[in-house]
């Protein structure tokens, strides 16, 4: 987990990956793209630009859990970021001047390595529990820990009258 | 875990709870509500309803990780819903005609009851690692697991040309 670190950034004083206590999560299936180590587009959005399409693959038991699910439909797509170190709180991302809290950007490199995103379902096989999704940014046979649907009242955010 | 289930749900065959190999999530703070269990509101549009504010508190060594953020910011909030049961992967809700699997409802009961809102930041002390919200739905006290900014390009729906 020691990678180098970039100027002004920082690590807690323990590895989550190794001192979490909390419950542990189960990898529900995994996510199939085109990408590998090294070729995965920064984010959602420039993985959409590629065209390339990805897919979700349930293990067995849980492929009923789709059931009530659609075509066409959004849905939050929730993976493991398994290789990501899970200790740099403060980071330095390419896109920012400044060092930011890991808490301030959507780095995959986390206390939690869980990262999200909003795609569209393509195809829907649900006793094969196989869902064709319009992108997705992570590599090839990452872990899969949960699926939301995307639910304007719950995801975007609300002007409050003050 | 073994809650009564209404007509039309089911189980998994195991319990997430006690089988997952998985790693381990790290609570990285707490909610704080007006909630409590019993009195906690259905969703995020509801609890927003009420006018009760909220509040996040980070475990000091996380406090960091929030610099970047601002008043006024929209984050999304995961927070781990460990009162609820694991292995309902067809549920009823109350709102439903019919059963529906788990993924395709917002239900904390989940394989990994991990519950998410996007929130408005309405004050930010990033010393003391506290984040006042103005609203949630989870009870006093939840484990929090990740904070992210909320980016347009990632977390909302995009229309495909076909």
């Amino acid at each position: 987990m020691a990678d180098a670190i970039r100027d002004g950034e920082d690590r807690l004083p323990f590895d989550p990956e190794i001192t979490a206590d909390g419950p542990r999560v189960a990898f529900i299936g995994h996510i199939r793209s085109a990408w590998e180590m090294g070729t995965a587009p920064k984010n959602i959005s420039s993985s959409r630009d590629t065209g390339e399409a990805a897919r979700i693959e349930l293990e067995p038991d849980y492929a009923r859990g789709l059931k009530g699910l659609e075509v066409g439909r959004h849905i939050i797509v929730l993976y493991w970021m398994h290789e990501g170190q899970r200790d740099l709180i403060i980071q330095h991302p390419r896109h920012s001047d400044v060092p930011r809290g890991v808490f301030s950007i959507r780095s995959p490199r986390r206390p939690n390595p869980i990262a999200m995103s909003t795609v569209e379902i393509t195809s829907l096989d649900i006793e094969a529990g196989v869902i064709g999704i319009d992108a997705i940014d992570c590599i090839d046979k990452t872990p899969l820990i949960d699926i939301k649907p995307w639910v304007s009242t719950i995801d975007m955010p609300v002007q409050q009258d003050k």
